[in-house]
């Protein structure tokens, strides 16, 4: 049976490939592997009994699992041909290749190593070696592995009565349980990447192997495809941008997850930290500090104890029966400040905002650079509103979170609304009304606006409807930017109050708002799609300022960054007795937006010659000129900048 | 034999009175009590043996706590006299006055009853009862104080060779080891102040009494001095004027010494640190932002760990064997920012800044709003210099220092410099040459910029010398604003190096120091210098704008404040339903700096009616020009705004 459930016989022994032929020549050309009731097997495996059979083709992912799984065992066998005495871990594939983990005890092999050992493979490729499983009995398969430890284990794990399947390439014998290509010949084009560190077992606490990296394909241009975007993808990367351009580092001895910010990284934060909130406070938020630490008690009352506490920091006692907590959010301190006053209906809506820091615990296996840590810094904030003030409050956020995309130029962006499940009434907060009225006010907000979105019924949190703004990583994953939750619960768990028109107290309704996610996670996302040319508003240097002959135009250039530093532009002059060129290209490597370059013709008339960041020629302009359109630029955000 | 050395003989069982007049009669007429061999006696104490005898007149200290231990005693004879059922806890003098500490069963005293416990003390005064003590045995005691389990505790604690001090007042036995003048009519003056929580015996976890608080003096005039000196502290209390203001609170229940800023109070903290930062920037401070985890390791390398442990949060188990510790300092977050690249002596000085959130345990008790706290963000800076730049690094801290204060308008700080004690070899690092290279370092700057200062031998920390600038709180306490330390001990600790010109390895000299201490210090010191009436910078809101009728003139005040909002003026307008002079009375309890009236002749002229806080005057101005002059005030801190 087919997947078109079409129903054809075939003798008994026949394989996939067979199939795929008897239905057309070009068909049986481009496949690549066979599914039998949705199990992959190999092209060539017999069938033995009914079944629904798929054929795999060259371009899907199953076909490039099966093309990396085969490289990854041509990668084992390589290095087997090669090197005495390797001991050899997991084997397979990953989301864009494949990989060998390996234990060469006398010396690691090194990544000047990757040419020879892919120099090999290409050589079992060229000599179409047939790639055949074969079923070996468990003592068998241990007497060949000749006391590799990993493989011992490996083997042990696999076994399923007693039989263990395995590869032979040459002389080598490779244990796998994976589907492969039926011959070595159909890696047409691969490439060996990297070499990195990998725990056996993937656990901190055991020995260290070294994993080799490549990736393959049917064809050489999609493995030219693959290898640009991974360049690509290495260039976005905010950790290598992070190092290149000295903007923070994480060491896991002194802290995991907890990332330093070195003053260049420190610069764009601040930036960024000023103008969030002057933002913020113009558009009617009131920020405040609030301590990091509070009572366990608290976080009992909201519930954050009870479903969140794997993700938090362990208590701390601090005699006197005190517990003490390091937050993982922000909302109970900001109740604290609305509790702290009797509030009026006149006063709402109350917008609470802070750059509030957080402590969450996660796994060190998650931790990347700034994007995942265990310290950060959130842009919060908490509007408390009566009930019918949800949908232009709503607005108001919406608002202020496309100006500040706006003012960062982040256009790759999407909206999504988080709806209850209406028919799970045990996952969500039992109001009716409430959810009916909330969601139609959130997307009467979008719809008022000309925002398109994506509805997701049932995505929406216990206590209320949401609003993401999702976005990708350089990495491909995606990530929520910002987000617009409304919360029914917290509300009535703190037993909060206003004083309405009638007198009477009223439950608030209190919404959570980021509009740029944490410090932390927000930078890196900046430094990805800038791609570490940041704009000249958030640069952490401005301007450079070479002077042709330092005795000479030293002075002028030390007059023309007073004069910008006067401007709170962040310029300096390059006094090192270097060669221009060197100070130039330098520059350009740091991303400066401006290299201002002077000498006699700039000192005689006031003027500099000014070179871009990404342009290749140079122009000259009075200084005035220049100063006072690059003060323009800075108030005008990123919005002219590019 | 006296002070002076003169021996005179006298009758064995003369007084210390009988001696006074032996010498004058004016002398015995001020004398209020003596002191043999140091230790102080009742006036009309016998004397039975050789003794150096002073004779202790009013004015003196020591005649003080004297008048305040006999109105004590005077306070728990009336407070007897007036109610049944009291039980009474220690008693005894304070820094300015004298307490009992109460519990009175059925209910406890109000602050409205001192009165009359005041009118029943200044009977007893006029009554001119002789104050004589008696000793009587501990059974006897116990018997007198009728069951009261703290007087049975306190006769118990403080018999000796079984017996126990008391007085007599009318029929009320009080115990009380203390020395008190010879007759209740010495107490001339006394005034009976407040009323206060205290816990048995300091600790929280025994019963609250109640403490009643009063003063007293030989002279009427004396005792009005106090009231007002009492009067004047308590309106520059930063704690009373925070809660009037708005600024913070503290709230023991989610977390005692942790305060909340309100928006007011964040707004003036917000000023401080920005300005701070820029400075620092300008100066040469590279800010950084650093973790307030850090591995427990550390404060062990560090020393932290071994000598500050008591005033160190508890450390958190992460798992994976990692302990995680809230940092005390940011010193050694500093040096991981150093050590993350090799060092050049051209680099020298590396001034690395943070506003830096620290957490310290301080005793429940020792808190008081944002003076004492347990969570404190410090304005922290560490140089890292090569020995022969220290004097022109202290030298370049003290310039900025007092340039930040006259930005503050500090003026009443005095400088010590804390030397070792050369003969104290155990307590301080070994090395001569280094404390006296250093030490005239430190002088030798302090006389080149021609500041005062005092030297204390014996006051340095172990590691190195030091500056501290002193100042006094609203309360009178001493208290550090600023320090500059030098430290010798942690680049060895840590090994940190910096590549000479002579292209070896040399260690580097590291400058702890704080321009304006912690945020929270800092802000609760200048909440008492200025009375809360912050200077327009500083002010959390700059100008209020009154309009006549708001539907009349409204529309003007609202054009005035965006006017003023562009130039990052702090405006608001007052458009409430309320009486102008109830708005402008508003104003002022608010200590706003300008107050803008605006009605008919205001909209015609395009001005405003200016009324300054602490002006009783207002007057008409363009509102141009008044705009213009207050983006001026500001930008010129608090120099022009007195």
């Amino acid at each position: 049976m087919f997947p078109d459930d079409s129903v054809k016989e075939f003798d008994n022994g026949s394989s996939v490939f067979d199939v795929a032929k008897s239905i057309s020549t070009s068909l049986a050309k481009k496949a690549v592997v066979g599914k039998l009731d949705g199990k992959m097997v190999a092209i060539n495996t017999p069938i033995e009994k009914d079944a629904k059979i798929e054929i795999i083709t060259q371009g899907s992912d199953d076909a490039n699992i099966v093309m990396w799984n085969s490289a990854a065992v041509l990668l084992t066998a390589a290095i087997e041909d090669i090197y005495q005495n390797v001991e050899f871990g997991e084997i397979g594939n990953i989301e864009h290749g494949f990989y060998a983990d390996t234990d060469k005890k006398d010396q690691q092999i090194s990544v000047d190593e990757l040419p020879a050992i892919q120099d090999r493979m290409k050589e079992m490729v060229s000599e179409k070696i047939e790639l055949k499983p074969s079923k070996i009995a468990v003592d068998e398969a241990l007497k060949q592995v000749d006391g590799d430890p990993y493989q011992a284990q490996i083997i042990k794990r696999n076994a399923v009565d007693g039989q263990i399947q395995i590869y032979k390439v040459k002389d080598h014998v490779i244990v796998s349980d994976a589907v492969v290509l039926p011959n070595s010949g159909d890696v047409k084009a691969l490439k060996l990447l990297s070499v990195a560190g990998a725990y056996w077992e993937g656990k901190s606490s055991n020995p260290m192997l070294q994993r080799i990296y490549g990736t393959a394909f049917f064809k050489q241009k999609d493995l030219e495809v693959e290898i640009e975007r991974q360049k690509e993808a290495r260039e976005r990367d905010h950790r290598v941008i992070g190092n290149n351009l000295d903007l923070f580092f994480v060491d896991p001895k002194v802290g995991a997850g907890l990332p330093y910010w070195m003053p260049n990284g420190a610069t764009i934060r601040r930036t960024i930290e000023r103008y969030i909130i002057d933002k913020e406070v113009n558009n009617g938020y009131q920020h405040v500090y609030t301590p990091i630490l509070m009572n366990l008690d608290a976080y009992k009352t909201s519930g954050h104890w009870q479903h969140y506490r794997e993700d938090m920091f362990p208590p701390m006692d601090m005699g006197d029966g005190e517990m003490l907590e390091l937050r993982p959010m922000n909302c109970p301190s900001h109740i604290q400040v609305y509790k702290h006053h009797i509030r009026s209906y006149r006063e709402l809506p109350i917008r609470i905002a802070e750059l509030g820091m957080m402590h969450r615990y996660e796994k060190s296996g998650a931790l990347s650079g700034l994007q995942r840590v265990r310290e950060m810094t959130l842009n919060d904030g908490h509007t408390f509103v009566a009930p019918e003030q949800i949908q232009d409050e709503f607005k108001q956020i919406l608002q202020l979170m496309v100006e500040v995309y706006k003012d960062f130029d982040i256009t790759d962006y999407s909206f999504r609304l988080s709806y209850r499940d209406p028919k799970n009434t045990e996952k969500y907060f039992d109001d009716d009304e409430m959810w009916n009225h909330s969601q139609s006010m959130l997307k009467g907000a979008m719809d008022d606006l000309g925002l398109d979105y994506v509805e997701a019924e049932g995505e929406a949190a216990f206590y209320g409807p949401k609003l993401d703004v999702q976005t990708k990583t350089a990495l491909g994953n995606e990530e929520t930017l910002s987000t617009i939750q409304l919360d029914f619960m917290l509300p009535k768990q703190f037993d909060l109050h206003y004083v309405g028109a009638d007198g009477e107290e009223h439950r608030p309704v209190m919404i959570h708002r980021g509009l740029v996610s944490t410090m932390e996670r927000f930078t890196a996302y900046l430094t990805e799609i800038y791609k570490g040319a940041f704009p000249t508003w958030l640069a952490p240097k401005q301007v450079t300022i070479i002077p042709v002959k330092d005795d000479v135009h030293g002075e002028y250039a030390d007059q023309l960054k007073a004069k910008m530093v006067k401007e709170n532009i962040r310029a300096e002059v390059d006094h090192r007795n270097e060669k221009m060129g060197y100070k130039i290209r330098e520059a350009q490597t740091q991303k400066i937006p401006y290299i201002l370059v002077v000498g006699d013709s700039e000192v005689a008339d006031d003027s500099v010659s000014v070179r871009k960041y990404g342009q290749d020629d140079s122009k000259n302009e009075s200084s005035d000129v220049f100063v006072n359109n690059l003060v323009d630029e800075i108030a005008n955000y990123s919005r002219e900048s590019k």
